[in-house]
């Protein structure tokens, strides 16, 4: 009882200490902002050894918990990595700073002028697992737009991301930068995240990258906004009118370029005029590409080698290299099918029909909807928007790739000359 | 519990229909939607007698409850209040749809077309208190804007909002709309709220409108999106450069022409410069409207006859015709007042200095920062946005007025001719 207050005061004073600064974050100019995220890429670089031997402190520790040889790689750090984070810092620096930005102005017929004006959030709270590499990411993005943050990495990266944090802050302060503008909990007690949960007076945003149950257990018990970027359940549609060449390569591009990212294809819906001619295609390059097929007892009659789709498995996000197959009759009943299994993330329809492209796009609410693409290109870097804190599966605030525009909030400003209102 | 557990069937179901209902609402056309708004509109003005009749049991029951005569007169409808909400939804009709309304599209290097599209956000869960003109705004800014809504009006007003939801519900049907669109919770037990607020697969925004303890209850119990309409804690600031005559009809306006909403001022900042001069001038005019004035040391060594402000002045939205003084040395000082006590509402500043001026719209950070204009502006309808569910007090998704626009997410939609992620 004593510690958690302890712990709680801990997490309150580094919650408040982020308020005052992204007070003063808020009005330092996009010069002075660039140059502490320059100075940072520097200070990374320099730091090298320090941070390499502090990762492999969190990698023997991990090698010890026998923890998977995916998680032991998204844990270490190489050179080449280092250099990565600092070259995305000098990334986010090029790109325009969305505070200030004067999106509308208007005049009223009072003479009024308002305008709608792009300001910080304040201060976010980041919650992620395992790669520390994000660490670097999203407090030079919230840097840039002019937030403070105040990040909650996994306990299994606690030495690497608190020597990251050491730099990030020594940086701040040699660029005359408030030095909490970036702070790292280095608390591992999971107690700390429900302390932060609980403090909508200091923290205007929670961003929680990572598994199911991390976020559903910061959407249950936080008080703060929040911004999910979940799972993706994403679809393929290959219509009956669809360019089977065109077709195969979307599917394969979704389901293999990088199976364990949340905007790949985990379900293929062929309609029943193509099945016969495309389902033995697409088997074959699968199967070549290790792809393990569950289908529909439609598409096992055709690939009988594939094995049998449960009904669970419309609904999982596999991540891995497994594709659940169902043949349609109609493109109604692909929609269908993803309004009810689908997450709303990504989902594709192949096809050359003006008339099923424009139906698709109106009718499928995914946060992003292609035609004749992968659903791969759900990202901020191929959208054109820059780096991105993640995807978000929102509805409200931003919806789909989140960058440093959707790190903003807006006021309005308004020039009088004296108006009063009858 | 057994009752417990059919309450929560009850509310699960309208739930699950009003997620339905969305589904098929937001691929509805604007000329249906609008048919359907007017129609609803003719048929408030026909059954107005039955309205009346209904609303007069909910009025008998709050006297005998001895409610408030400012509560009873809210709760009041008249032929002209029933007049005026229809023609309310006339003048929804007509505002522009948003939902559709393609925001930006660029074409990447790639020859991927991209575009940002607004759509409804979906179900939409209401949460609020006595006025029964309320349900009548709130269901026609949803339906317009391609939301279903899930209504929670007060027990007080549980005939007249019932009367009222049939007219919709009717006038729905007849229009050929989703008739569950439109519903209202009609168990007046309170632990309907908290079933609804746990609801997050079937809603997916709460807006609470009422005072701090129902925001507050329902910001903690709910596992959906909240959008706040909290309490405006509105300063004017009254520099030493000055018009006063100017200042004096702009802080008039603030707390005099409506002081009971959220937007009119409750505390008054005055440079000590001018102090002397403009402090016996308002003084005089505040007396003469019946204004209480509890003013800072300062204001009292001008205005004995002022009351004394306590440090809990400084925080009290009054809501009435009272108002806290404070003479302030500096813009500085000023600034700091307003972030320190205020709510981030709307805040103004009377004076003819340029700089203090860009000053004080850079670094107040409220929904709404204004020059030489009174904070009575911050409304959907002097901004000229058209109607509003509300004032946003969020940081996230919107902020300020909540109008049609407000009430949409985006989609991308993405045109390819075969693109696939190398």
């Amino acid at each position: 009882m004593k510690n958690d207050r302890k712990l709680e005061d801990a997490v309150l004073d580094i919650a408040q200490r982020a308020r005052s600064a992204a007070r003063r974050l808020a009005t330092i100019s996009s010069g002075e902002k660039d140059s502490a995220l320059k100075l940072m890429a520097d200070n990374l670089r320099a730091q090298a050894p320090v941070i390499l031997d502090r990762n492999s402190t969190d990698v023997e520790r991990a090698k010890q918990a026998k923890l998977s040889s995916a998680m032991i790689d998204r844990l270490t750090l190489t050179e080449d990595r280092i250099e990565a984070m600092a070259a995305g810092l000098e990334e986010i620096a090029n790109l325009p700073d969305p505070v200030g930005e004067v999106m509308r102005m208007w005049k009223r017929p009072n003479g009024l002028r308002i305008g709608k004006v792009r300001v910080p959030i304040g201060v976010i709270g980041f919650i992620y697992e395992s790669r520390p590499n994000v660490t670097v990411d999203a407090a030079g993005l919230c840097v840039k737009s002019g937030n403070a943050i105040v990040l909650r990495g996994g306990s299994e990266a606690i030495e690497s991301n608190s020597a990251i944090a050491d730099v990030i802050a020594t940086s701040l302060a040699q660029a005359g930068l408030p030095q909490d503008s970036v702070q790292l909990i280095r608390v591992t007690d999971r107690a700390a995240v429900g302390a932060m949960l609980k403090l909508d007076e200091y923290i205007d945003l929670i961003i929680p990258r990572g598994g199911k149950p991390l976020i559903k257990r910061v959407v249950e018990d936080s008080t703060i906004p929040v911004i999910m970027h979940y799972e993706g359940i994403c679809h393929t549609y290959v219509d009956e009118s669809a360019d089977l060449d065109q077709a195969e390569r979307i599917c394969m591009n979704a389901k293999v370029q990088r199976p364990g990212v949340c905007n790949a294809m985990e379900t293929l819906l062929v309609h029943s005029r193509v099945a016969e001619e495309f389902l033995p295609r697409i088997w074959e390059k699968l199967s070549a590409a290790g792809v393990e097929v569950r289908g529909c007892d439609r598409t096992r009659a055709i690939v009988p080698e594939a094995a049998a789709a449960s009904d669970e498995d419309w609904s999982t996000e596999y991540l891995d290299l497994i594709l659940s197959v169902k043949v349609v009759e109609s493109i109604e009943e692909a929609i269908e099918h993803i309004g009810r299994y689908g997450s709303a993330h990504s989902d594709a329809i192949v096809t050359e029909s003006y008339g099923n492209a424009q139906r698709f796009l109106q009718e499928v609410d995914s946060s992003a909807v292609f035609v004749n693409a992968s659903t791969r290109f759900n990202d901020g870097f191929e959208f054109g928007l820059g780096a991105e804190i993640g995807i978000s599966t929102n509805r409200l605030h931003c919806r789909g790739p989140m960058g440093l525009e959707e790190l903003t909030t807006t006021k309005y400003i308004v020039y009088g000359s004296g108006q009063v209102r009858e």
